[in-house]
């Protein structure tokens, strides 16, 4: 089934208005999961949203928080977000390096005691207007063994930056550090349809092509799946943004970030405070002017564009390009929707005695 | 062969002074590339002298450079490096950011027209001294193809991200964005030993094992070596690298980065100057008190280092551990040289009437 955003984005807002969220709250989450939905990722958007309901009402989503600034200097920020939903706490913390990108080149913010944010994108991509590199990064629950172990000690921990271009759409680069996002694995798993080798192991360490490997105690690899082919960076990239979200802010880390799936429970002895972003926006033309900027990254694009391909029909893509090209497509023609997402939509409809 | 770090850095000084370096540079200059041949990183010290001085005779390394900052903010600085050594305008980019990091919470130099730097690590780890995450990246020639492509047009671009700990030794993370770093391609070569699938593709696109792929025009692949193992991440990321170092300073970005090589000329309509690097450093307690911080970070490193092992024999290993353990034997020990390096040593002494 095919749905137009409009109406989704009503339906998800008042599902986050029915979990005790304000009118505003409520609607930055949805713009927040529409905007995945909307971008083709389809596994971050309203997919999650009975995923929320759940932490929610296992207490582990405070709909009501209250922002704390828990350190700051000119450009640096922390902040407390009060169990919140990470898809408002950051886009907050986002406006404030924003404002603090403006007066003195760049801002951060890194958010501790927060949830979830959806797609890293979202919050980057708030840089934009203001002429800016937007940056966003999360940690995630334990899916993915360091090389050498076998043991779930990271999440996908996506990093995201965007960069403006001129006549071209911007580039963003919003990757998870694991070889596949466990969303793939969950296509792959609806389908029955074996994985690509990289991107799991089983418990015991074995590669497997199994897409259940995970379900059954195995873990995601890094980037670069096995030592030889550098599994090691994607494990380092990944402990990069575990530092920056986690230790940094004041959230967990490493193995303790809670799950999120609600039938897990947080581990005991938490080092820190639910789970943690870290967000920046650096302005471009705080080293050089915005205008060169922009037209040497049109530059940039079309070079690669033009790169030589290894088959005919099949361009080389640049980083953002078809999220874009999708959210075209879909705000015309609607989001369409899996089956398993609409019959888990309306049983939220029953649940909160909504219509879907 | 093995030489005592002093006797190495003391001939590295001479040759550097002999291509007219003063002598505060030529130490400085020295001491990049020992670090690298202390940490084990064979590829980036003294193995690379001569080809300094062969880019030196090109007149393609200025080195009486005069360092202008073409353009400032509180927390930013672009650097033109008037034709230097990166190895002596990275250290000195990295000094404005952290003086601008002790003010404001956090620095950030882009450095143009510049040349190769050495290890991305050298740079980065000058934050520690001062409680900051140090942040150091540099864009090269280009021998990486994008995903879908078989033409060279991002170089192996490290990224290096340096966080301190307390107990434990810092956590470095300083990776090529490529599968596999030209430098471990060379070894195989000089061994005439097959490298793993991955690493690089021929000509025409296909994956091969032969070390002498790159040579016979082949390129090497991004991190995640294949579109299902997640080479466009690797893509992204060597992307971001080249964004930041080249096109946000104002250098070569992308296929026209200047080769390393002497005897390959830059192409012409260069649409910046030489090669970039961007370094930054981030205050630790701009965030949160230092020592909470380092706290977690020693709780970081060892729970992934007491994490289930694969294999009994083979430990967790942390970023930067290896290097640092190098490090400690190598300045007792003495530096190892390969006999081509020896060779290579001995005509640059020949060549500067100077004693090896």
């Amino acid at each position: 089934m095919k749905i137009a955003q409009e109406e989704l984005r009503f339906f998800t807002i008042q599902i986050f208005e029915a979990m005790g969220c304000n009118r505003q709250h409520a609607a930055l989450a949805a713009d927040v999961l529409l905007k995945a939905d909307l971008r083709g990722i389809d596994s971050h958007g309203v997919a999650r949203l009975s995923g929320y309901v759940r932490l929610w009402e296992k207490n582990r989503i405070n709909t009501n928080p209250v922002f704390s600034i828990e350190h700051e200097t000119f450009t640096t920020a922390t902040l407390n977000a009060d169990r919140s939903l990470g898809l408002i706490s950051a886009p907050f913390g986002m406006d404030i390096a924003i404002e603090k990108a403006k007066v003195y080149g760049c801002g951060f913010t890194a958010i501790t005691n927060s949830n979830h944010f959806g797609i890293a994108a979202y919050h980057a991509l708030k840089a934009l207007p203001h002429n800016m590199i937007g940056i966003a990064m999360t940690n995630a629950s334990p899916l993915v063994a360091p090389t050498h172990s076998t043991q779930r000690m990271l999440g996908t921990n996506p990093m995201c930056y965007v960069f403006p271009a001129g006549k071209h759409k911007p580039m963003v680069v919003d990757m998870a550090t694991s070889a596949a996002a466990n969303g793939k694995l969950e296509i792959a798993q609806r389908k029955g349809k074996d994985v690509p080798l990289g991107w799991l192991q089983t418990k015991e360490g074995h590669d497997t092509s199994d897409p259940n490997g995970l379900k059954n105690g195995g873990s995601l690899l890094p980037l670069g799946s096995s030592l030889d082919n550098g599994s090691h960076k994607g494990f380092g990239l990944s402990g990069v943004v575990d530092v920056f979200c986690g230790v940094l802010s004041g959230a967990n880390y490493g193995p303790w970030v809670p799950p999120f799936v609600a039938f897990l429970e947080p581990l005991a002895n938490l080092p820190g405070q639910g789970l943690g972003h870290f967000v920046g926006a650096i302005r471009v033309d705080a080293f050089r002017k915005a205008d060169d900027f922009k037209h040497n990254m049109d530059q940039w694009i079309d070079a690669f564009k033009n790169a030589e391909r290894k088959s005919a029909d099949q361009p080389i893509i640049i980083p953002g390009e078809p999220e874009f090209e999708m959210e075209e497509i879909r705000a015309i023609e609607g989001i369409p929707l899996h089956e398993s997402v609409v019959q888990d939509l309306q049983q939220l409809a029953q649940k909160f005695s909504l219509k879907f």
